[in-house]
């Protein structure tokens, strides 16, 4: 098995996150990404823990009202204790974890926010072989529901996993659902999308094409949303639903994801994390849709896993 | 030791979440509590779980732009194994947990959101000794700090600790401190008050007459700070500011609060736990407060730790 060219998975996470945020300013057409540069601070509860990053943010778009796109690279001289109670081969190695990770957040109810993630963690010993995996993949959470958009989200993503095998999308299709259920309100975050973990088994050259293969695929799979629902008209009643809607958004990010809790808990960089939280946001006691109303079709028919490839 | 009067625990409490709703409802001078009663919906996960709730709540009220003072009594067959892993002698028993919690989010940023929470947990087991506690507390969380309204504020709680032992502010007032801390922010969520738990030592009599003491005093603590901020204006900025800082509010009770995670967790019913969500929320990516403003000196001076009784 070749070694892993972390060098190279971290050249195109840099240019990733770069053309991502090029193509989302173009659909923009207002503001432009603001970009911070941020090292990892001294934590003393995580002793030998260094890094930075590369957060880049719009906000008060023409279409897009906040959108974080975030570039990552940290390293610990030793694997933490929580992350290697079930994977003991790791403990007392050095590791380096590496990603880009994004959240869009439009203004138009009618446009869905869409969140991706790609990142590579790899784990190091003198004189042995290094253990690494991929992970990551992209949701699509609508505040209401077109069928087509649903569908073609769905392809693009299907298309992206259809060179490693046929298996490939629906497994992460399914692992997608799963992972963005929020239990407490027994409701699916949004439609789904691609979701994988602990990606080694193809060997290095193979799985970084996955990875990279997922990532280019995910402004195919979103723009076109974006560029078909921006110049729809909304009313007032739908903003306050996507309000609404968004605190889901929150609960599921603060309460389940575990990126954001392995974040927040291992000290990582908090501003960079919560960039995913929406920027404004409604709770109501106890709200709920009126019947047979476009609200409610959301989440009766499009909340709920569906096999959107072969409608 | 006497045997726990748990029916003169939940008429103490079904008339404190009475007294209190009417206080702050004459307080408010505009809405009043819209009442919703609950039963537990069966949970295919916990079997053998029942109860139900008392959930009032007030919103667009002319002070209180969301309030709600929830009374539960829920019903076990079993106690969960995640709750008996450190109390082995409580396996198997049946239970029953009984409070009052709220949750006032003012309009008016100059007034500071309050929380209270009295509780009682009692574990039966057939020919055996009952084993029970309380647990509760109040704390203040202020947008806008103003020495004289911690002081006072303290003092209330002080002064409803008194009579059961000079430690016991102290005591409360520490734990209260160490468990509504953000970690991820290093930052207090407010200025504290009393946050106590397992209370038995004292037996039935003395501890149950405490949990009256602080219910009781929760009004007499908060109310006059009501009375006095809600004639000031206050301006575009400084509700901003409340906004953004709610989102702490949030952060801290989907992150870190045990009986916010508890209750999601054990198929509590979600409307009335996250009734504690604001109502309007934001987020802004990195905003720090200008040097030596009035938003910069509640994080430095108001948001630390600070002994306010003997100020």
């Amino acid at each position: 098995m070749s070694n892993p060219d972390t060098q190279a998975v971290k050249n195109y996470l840099l240019a990733l996150q770069d053309s991502i945020c090029k193509k989302l300013e173009a659909e923009d057409g207002g503001a432009v990404f603001v970009d911070d540069i941020w090292e990892r601070e001294i934590n003393p509860d995580k002793p030998g823990m260094t890094g930075g990053g590369y957060t880049r943010l719009l906000v008060n778009g023409n279409v897009i009202e906040q959108g974080g796109v975030n570039f990552s690279h940290v390293f610990g001289e030793k694997m933490p204790a929580s992350a290697t109670a079930h994977r003991p081969e790791l403990a007392g190695r050095s590791f380096q974890a590496m990603g880009v990770s994004l959240v869009i957040h439009p203004k138009n109810p009618l446009i869905p926010t869409s969140h991706a993630n790609v990142r590579f963690f790899i784990a190091e010993k003198e004189g042995e072989e290094p253990v690494w995996w991929f992970g990551g993949g992209y949701d699509l959470t609508p505040y209401y529901g077109y069928e087509e958009d649903c569908i073609a989200w769905h392809k693009t993503a299907q298309d992206a996993c259809q060179p490693f095998g046929k298996d490939v999308y629906p497994r992460f299709k399914s692992w997608c659902d799963e992972y963005f259920y929020l239990k407490h309100r027994d409701e699916q975050r949004g439609i789904g999308g691609l979701f994988f973990d602990d990606l080694n088994k193809w060997g290095f050259e193979k799985s970084f094409k996955f990875l990279q293969s997922v990532g280019d695929s995910y402004c195919d799979a979103y723009l076109p949303i974006v560029a078909k629902r921006k110049k729809l008209v909304y009313t007032e009643i739908q903003r306050e639903f996507q309000l609404y809607r968004r605190g889901r958004y929150v609960e599921y990010n603060l309460v389940y994801d575990r990126g954001t809790l392995f974040g927040l808990q291992s000290g990582g960089r908090t501003e960079s994390i919560l960039m995913s939280m929406p920027p404004l946001v409604k709770w109501k006691y106890n709200w709920k849709p009126e019947a047979n109303s476009e609200e409610d079709r959301l989440y009766k028919y499009f909340l709920k896993p569906r096999d959107w490839v072969t409608i």
